[in-house]
């Protein structure tokens, strides 16, 4: 039995706020990094080994549409799914919603695995991509 | 029955790190500031609240001292407690912790109430004084 | 006489980059917004005016497209163009390279105006749209 | 003949605010950060030369008093002093003005150099501790 998507809860702190009072864009792509990153956690990946070895994940290209504004001591969703899985990279769609079920912003992000040494797109590790297999 | 500290637990992302391969030090004045957030939280309090009404918390002093390094993937847990309550300021100490039980970093912090458009400080709301002095 | 582009310039730091050694992704956005803001600057417009009668631009969509990763004491280039200009948004096509003339980041963005009290689109100010009106 | 002091210029942008209408306090400690960075650079000195060899420099103690706050679009100015240089770390005074003269912000910060992957102290490196003694 899979999962077929993740979800990943967290709180807006007065540091992802700008003088706009609303969530600095920016931080978008951390929520949704986060959600990707505690994804992994459950499958009992923890990125911090296979760093150890210089590799990991990097965004290479990256879609955000902001429909709606989050704000201070919002509760938000990261909802998100596996649209593609390749040797070397992953297609995620991400959704961030707030405690009112609105939907404040989707993302589509390819991140693709490298050696972080030498700047080269390298193959995940079986470790990982059968773990991601087994949910996308 | 009050409680006497406020344990808060936060999890090491990218975002939170930098090329030394540690957490970036000014990341640990964020993690006690959710800490502080999430204890107001606790007690009843959302500081979305006071802020449409113009006020908050703002740090006056702070002094942090750093013992050991926090990396990628750590779980940490930020003590908190308050040594002084004043009628328009809070001392807060706190400590971060990894999940091997090691201090990190330790942080005293005089935060004090203010009129966010005059910026002028201004007491407390009593219904934050009262929470807090429950628990200090 | 216009100017059809607009350079900024960038040192980056410690606080940019993460374990992984390079430039976290989601800073570039926040470089291009300095671009942006910078640009506004050099034509007689500073946002915090606007601010203050609770109207700015906020971010609606975005495509990153990274090619390669900015490193620390890298001295990036974002290069800015407008290549649409609406009533009440503007689309800006932007690229970072580094010291070597490395292109690393190409990202389309579409910033709206909006009233930030009601969180909707309003026209974007004369003095505003004039100025951009010169150089697009 | 030696700089006593150094001044570094850094404009203050969204991304550095927070839904209270000011620099959010965190962001202090980058500035001076920076402006750390920028003096070693005009000694000769690239941190990521130092970094390569896996070491650097660390804040282990820092303590801070904010007076007033930096708002959107100031131009601040942070003024760095040498307090104290020994074999293994540095003590300096930092103060941030903004563009009215105004003092913001003190900062007194203790960093030490030490082998980022061992996590031991090591003695500043000559060519670092040439430099710095030359303006200290």
């Amino acid at each position: 039995m899979s999962l077929p998507e993740q979800q990943y809860q967290l709180r807006v702190y007065y540091e992802d706020t700008d003088a706009g009072g609303n969530v600095y864009h920016a931080n978008y792509l951390n929520y949704c990094e986060r959600a990707r990153t505690e994804w992994l956690r459950e499958l009992g990946i923890n990125q911090s080994f296979f760093l150890e070895q210089n590799c990991g994940f990097v965004v290479r290209t990256l879609a955000m549409d902001n429909v709606a504004a989050a704000k201070l001591d919002d509760l938000l969703t990261v909802t998100s799914t596996i649209s593609e899985l390749k040797r070397a990279s992953v297609r995620f769609l991400q959704q961030i919603t707030n405690q009112h079920g609105q939907v404040l912003c989707q993302i589509k992000v390819l991140v693709a695995y490298i050696d972080l040494q030498r700047a080269k797109p390298c193959a995940i590790p079986n470790q990982i991509l059968g773990a991601l297999k087994g949910v996308s």
